[in-house]
């Protein structure tokens, strides 16, 4: 706790900048006094969020241009130098923050956050992981859009992110991870998840096999590894089924009179329910693979949101997460290098 | 309404076999009187499950040989000629059934059906497709699983034939067609992906573009197609998410003795809103782009949802589906023949 913990918040980023952003960090200031939050973004526009008594709790790092939530990355990376982004990741890469978090758009973010902090040695591609929740607690998940096409090797590198990931955020000894994969026989998988599974298999990684896309919420598994397409579809999948469910409930629970009153009784039950699974608990991705901690929020995240994509950097920070993946991605992919069979 | 309606069952498939297969035959022909139904398998097995008054009401075709779950689909093909699943196909070739509905395996089910049938010209692969439950009604999607690893000339395929059943399933004039990819401009989408967007915008069908996994959901879209490794993806994590979230709510019903109250009055809503999405209502998938129409069944289905995809191969053989999909694909696949650009 004596360490400092410095996180860079991309104040402009996001759906809604820094109306969601300041805010935001003012409540995890107020709850989370030891930690220190910078601002970067436009100081007059930040002034005016902050108020007059509210500005000497919160550092503000002045910036002069904005990364659009449609640019293109190519020219985010070339054209905004002096972007709220890019400075957030340049105080990291020199250390003046340990962590930075934005809302800002996930191509821009994964090309800068590259570009500047670097991969680790051994990793091709960073990846982006979350939790989503699960009947067990929570599953990690990785990649979830960074990458469309990888080869079995990639997967196999986000399998040791993923597992040292979820070693060192869960205190789990020795994670349990598998390959996300259909269940047909003979159909069973494309050449990549293949060859991925023979890497796993040879590997020391607590590997359990193939599961289901089912299993990333019912099954007994704690990282589930699949390509950024992939990952994406399941994700938003879930997404639009937990939407529809919920929409039709409620459709459902307005259609009578009596309904209406049954909703009354019900609704202290389904409002702890809805807590529980609000995906607003689970916003954070992280960027893995990278020389740094980097955070990237829903763009559409509000407070309450941000401020969890806040703690996840906080977390990451106190768990070293950087060192570790670098020591684990060492050992299993620098040291004993593998083969590539492709 | 004169033309006869003769479905052939695959009596032994599945995980209950006949346990399951007779009583939902009884019970739809017991509702359907002009529904002819042919059990296919083991004579005796059948009789015992039918009883003596029940006999006269289904026809039995007797097989010597069963079809394993976890066969290999070139097992079941070249060794199993006389199985319950191979003589119900080979009944559609022969016209003597106008469709037939298996519960087996889907890999050894595919195989066989392309061999027997064929598929229709200017179609490479068939496609497994079924509609899931949309705040508008229903998506269907396809391929779910039969094609892992599909070009952009496959993905363009599939639409066609999905868009047709669509138009002739729902009645929908134009029914609008996306493809499945994930939102992140400049990474967006693989290569197949991005080479069917151009044929099916060069195409006359009313393709509305890209959707993502959400809008399966709740999207305005008729039909969503992608690669089979992906939609499996989609539609197994979005039954987890379902049973995750049902079984989550009924935990915390459960938790206190004011809960159980609340459950006890909002229990017709929640029974009824149960009704409205049980998966059972939507079991059955086409195998599409064969000369003969082809229904798969979910292996663990129980009576009821087996009774729907008897229904759904009812539909299809009386909206004379396989014809329409072979004029469509005609139309769209030979007459004018697309460039491949790969």
């Amino acid at each position: 706790m004596a360490d400092p913990c410095i996180i860079a918040l991309d104040a402009m980023g996001g759906d809604h900048g820094p109306g969601v952003v300041v805010p935001a960090a003012l409540k995890y200031r107020a709850r989370n006094p030891h930690v220190e939050l910078i601002l970067v973004g436009d100081e007059e526009r930040l002034g005016d969020c902050l108020g007059k008594a509210s500005r000497e709790r919160l550092r503000i790092r002045h910036t002069t241009q904005e990364v659009a939530m449609d640019e293109s990355p190519s020219k985010a990376l070339r054209g905004k130098k002096d972007s709220s982004m890019r400075v957030a990741i340049d105080l990291v890469q020199r250390g003046e923050a340990q962590a930075c978090v934005s809302a800002g758009n996930t191509g821009a973010l994964m090309a800068t956050a590259r570009f500047v902090l670097k991969t680790l040695p051994g990793v091709d591609r960073p990846a982006i992981s979350t939790t989503v929740p699960a009947l067990r607690g929570h599953t990690h998940m990785l990649d979830l859009g960074a990458n469309v096409d990888c080869t079995g090797a990639h997967l196999f590198q986000f399998a040791v992110m993923g597992s040292e990931l979820a070693s060192v955020v869960d205190g789990i000894r020795s994670p349990k991870v598998a390959l996300l994969n259909i269940g047909q026989e003979e159909i069973k998988g494309n050449e990549q998840v293949k060859q991925a599974h023979e890497l796993l298999l040879a590997s020391s990684l607590n590997y359990i096999g193939y599961v289901e896309g089912d299993d990333i919420y019912l099954g007994d598994v704690d990282v589930v590894v699949c390509d950024g397409f992939i990952g994406n579809v399941a994700l938003k999948s879930s997404e639009g089924v937990a939407k529809f469910i919920a929409q039709s409930l409620r459709a459902q629970f307005k259609r009578t009179l009596l309904s209406r009153l049954a909703a009354l009784a019900a609704m202290p039950v389904l409002r702890r329910f809805g807590r529980d699974i609000d995906p607003r608990r689970y916003n954070g991705a992280s960027l893995l693979g990278l020389r740094g901690i980097v955070i990237k929020s829903h763009g559409g995240a509000d407070e309450l949101a941000f401020e969890n994509a806040i703690q996840i950097a906080e977390k990451e920070i106190r768990a070293d997460i950087s060192r570790r993946i670098g020591e684990q991605v060492e050992r299993q992919l620098v040291a004993e290098p593998y083969k590539e069979s492709a």
